[in-house]
């Protein structure tokens, strides 16, 4: 039986490969899931993805149902401290992961409220962010 | 005839009794407003929580149905200046409440925008934060 | 074959005219959508409000359907960098509009985070701003 | 046999009912202090006010004497960190009150430095504050 | 009788069309006052440009003579607190306009000490700004 | 029958003559008075020195008794918000006076908390600071 | 033979009575003038008046001609450091004056560049501010 | 003879050992007092422990009774430029000293507006703060 | 033939087992060292650990040398702008990782003056973000 | 035939040799220009001083008369954006130079705003500091 | 059998005696280490002193062959974190010592980055500040 | 007999020529040596370039070897205090030279710590900076 993960998608990322293309690629998130899920066959991959700052926070208060959680919460990542309590309450494994190198733009990006309830980051590798994070779930997480 | 009262609860209080319980206890809202319902039975109470911003607007807006408005914002009360706007408009009498110390806690927590837009703020009293909200709207209130 | 064109107004702009009268006058929107319609017939002008961050951001990624945006984003203009992500993707012109002169109330007005993403902004005008960028989408935009 | 609380008063305060009255009300304290020890007669209220942080914190010393301790430190509030020192120590009940909405006045109201070692803070409510301070100490104190 | 009007341009105007074309285009301000003067003849616009700060006040010192004036101060927006007290005496409706997005430009540009004194901000639209101030003076300034 | 002023001089001025010379001068306060006193014969001047900050706001609560106050706080000017608000109470005329310029001293004497709730401040000029408060107090102040 | 005074008043000054009365009083600064050169006979006061700052500096640097400076700089005195850069090498007497308490309105006004570099600072007392800065020429200063 | 040295506490020290127990140790200070005295008998000590600012700057004005000063002031430290001023006209050898590590404690601990006006600074040693002051009085300080 | 890769370690890491183990854990790197090497046989890991800045900045300028460098500069990364001048001009595939999650401890860790100038950051995950970094350089970086 | 060069003086640097001397020498600037004029034969050197911010901006409009311009603005360097922006627009080589070494002065000379958009920056060497700018402009000029 | 103490040095203390000696004497540390000896004939000092961070880190490294470590890091006492790291890890005693007054002197030495993470700090006492710490060493320490 | 200067550079000067051209160019540091040593064959010029700040400090130790210092500290310029320090104690004349325009580039950069103690700083002229220096060493330098 597979195990269950979730990949949690915030604000305009369900644009992808049509927005800011020198930053995300031409890629739409479709496409990636699609590299993801076979990339990962041990994994049942939930994509969830939402606008809405609310519905970010009603998904993740769904955490019992997965055993890891990647979240990109994109522009949110940079001042929801509700999405930050959501996700300060989740004992399950969480890795906050962004495409681009949030560091190397402007300054509003440099800091995120979600890393520090977060286990780890990974930011800067394209769709190979989420990538590393699922292989952080599958391969070396403490059992 | 008994006084309709709002409480308004947003992000992530649906989670109360699951989440960080070392500040706001184990027990959850329903059992918290059952305890409110029965202790000021001259009210009835009208509850909403939401963890999106925008649905707790919109039912701010509302206010003309209620003879006063208890509202814990939860994180949203460190940024929402949209809450802010919304609560700014309403004559009817308003009280933000808090249950844990939020002047104790992470430096984002000890500034609150909805202070200033309502009539007094109580914080730091558990679920007694909400009981004595409503014993000023009951005993001290204006006429 | 008329023009369409989006007006999008954020959080609590559904409120007009009865909020705030000092800052934003006491007609409604719908009324002064009236006047919009009449004052530019060569436009076919989409209104969409919401209090909803997320609902503006998916109204936003229609913008295809549209030739130019007036946006007024009520209170999200200060902190919403999701909406400053969603609109920085936008090509369709776009201009930021205030009724109130924002520079000359609270200070976490005189920042709109939108300001930097959209062609231009114009504020202080009351309804008029909102004619002045409809203007500009008509007269002097360039082919 | 009554249980003895302490009010705590400081700088200014002696001339309420004087001064400021668009934010303090006109009744003089000793009036408030009549009103509340009718309404709580279950309550020993000791009265202390000071224009000397000194006074104060001498009188903060001799908190085992109490059950309660309700104080408002007026401008103190938010510079006195030898105040604040004097109450951290004291582990008898004690609540902060402020009789206007501090929040909504000078900036340098903001912030109490006193907030984060009281068990929790009203303010807003003119004397009301004071009363439901002591409807806290009376009803909802876990023994 | 056409209505006398003022268009005040501050330092460094007078290079437009050889300076910073990226941000102001190839159009000498000459060409453009033609423009403005052709779409607007019910206006009597007198043009006045200084690069010193004190000419513009002198200048400003005779609103009497005008019933509306449109002021670009260039770079002394940003810190020309003399220019903002001359304007604020000012009962004439005032515009202040930029032609460049000065929100999308370098931090010194993105406050302006003059907004809080004019009527309302146009800014971004090139030539068009003017246009668009001279558009509210003629059609949408109450009477 | 003279008119009764208060000269009110906060912590450290008791030291005058014998401290930071090159600051205040040689001449010890009572010296000072005596010139005062001799030099303004129309007012009977009540002299009262403390190093303690409630005692300085005890004093301030007695204006009625007088026609004129004339403070210099000392270093309180700098922190003490309690005798702000003691001041801003206070309808009688007041002047702030410092013998040093402490525009020209260490930066925490650049901002003092009391000018906004004094009629004027002077400040420079030695013990002819105060011989100007009792100047204006006595030729200038408007019936 | 009357002693050589000058008063330098600085941006808008030239509008006093019509400007900001509120800050500044009805009356015209020639009739102020009147007034001090009537209760001064002893000084023959020279009135430069300047919105530019550059021709304030340029009387600055008369210095030599006088026995006395007042200078009343307006606005610039918060931004001028090329006016402190003046007043700094004068040996000439001097005293900084402010008609209204600059410390009890916006931000902007409560610090001036030119109070360390003048003797003394006099402000809060409409017109009387210059005559005491006289009073301290004329009485005070040492020989 | 011996040598009159003086122990200046400030507030809040006057509750040692029943306070705050894992920063300062659970000795009352009269024990501490004693154990310094009988370690340096060449020194005849007069301890001064207040809660209010003003005793303690009334008391170091007696500075010349002594041949050294030895202060902690608790909590004043932070913010009293009062005491500061009291502190700098001493020419006796004074040192501050805290008994806990205040670099390490909350922020507003991490700077003392005394440390500049004193010869040293000592902190972090238990009571042995008080003994290496008095060691430096006693051996290193030149005649 | 195997692909040289380089890791370079910074301050303090030496002593990783032995110090500060609730972040590190008690692994010494010789042995993380070991499990890396073990688990990507395709590289040929070069291990560089200096506690000197300049070692490092020297050991950068190798860069030709390998096909990838994971660096952890340990205290460094928050204020060696040397070390971040010698990244910038490396062109090799780079990695920053950290073991420890800095965004969840000491303010002046939640910035890394490296991030910028490193294709990545990958922190969190103790010895995995190694691995991880290694992940990346193995099967995502196009070729 | 010789090469036209502009030196452009600022505020109050007419009076070198009179002001502040201890920074700036005793010669005045005729003296200074002597000497450059005859150290450099080979330049045809246009002299231009004024206290008008104004004045200097139009001459360095002027700049296609001139092969190289060295600019010392005084205190305009530290605030005046209008002289940043007519210097941006210059592509004559041109030359920041300080007698002085404004960065061992006081906080407010520590930062041009002008110097981003010279070519670069001399400053500390007195009257040299001119020299050394004639002599890049002399030698090192590339073609 | 003697206690082997550390006394650690940072940049540009070898050049004591010849270097800023107002604020450091003029004795070379070699003869301040001949009187440390002596006056403490049960320790066995050793003696370390580098103008580099990473050798002092090694020699730190190296703690448990102490019973005691002195640091005197100098001017990287002010920015060092990887020095911080270093000393953060010792579980051996650890005084820092400056020998001036560093709160006396330019902002930047205000703060210590190694405080916190010292038992104590001694300062301003010239090189008695080692002695007192080697006082404590000997006399104070705990067993 | 020739005249001995040092030129001391800095972290990744040793990488000139390959590094960030578009700032420094493409010439290696040791063609620009022989071009100065060329140029100024007066001057004996010993060439030391680290990447270890300790290693610079050394170096500035050795200064009473020679008659002038020229020195580019990289990127340590904006944070090494120890170097500060080290330069501080310096009698020897020395100039900071920076080969790009510091105050165009990013933020980080546009403060160096080292200016306030050099005689000047020369920055923007790529290597013609030290050119400039060596002119200022060898021409203008009073006996």
């Amino acid at each position: 039986m597979s195990i269950r993960i979730l990949i949690l998608n915030g604000p305009n990322l369900n644009m992808l490969g049509q927005r800011e293309t020198e930053h995300y690629g031409k890629e739409p998130f479709t496409q990636i899931l699609g590299y993801l899920q076979k990339s990962f066959p041990c994994f049942d991959i939930d994509y969830f993805q939402s606008n809405h700052e609310g519905a970010l926070i009603d998904k993740v208060h769904e955490f019992h149902l997965y055993k890891g959680i990647v979240v990109n919460a994109g522009a949110l990542s940079h001042y929801s401290y509700a999405l930050h309590d959501a996700l300060k309450m989740v004992k399950t494994p969480k890795v906050e992961v962004h495409m681009s190198n949030i560091y190397a733009r402007e300054p509003f990006r440099h800091h995120s409220v979600l890393s520090a309830v977060c286990n780890g980051t990974i930011c800067g590798f394209g769709k190979h962010s989420y990538a590393l994070a699922l292989t952080w779930l599958k391969e070396y997480l403490p059992e």
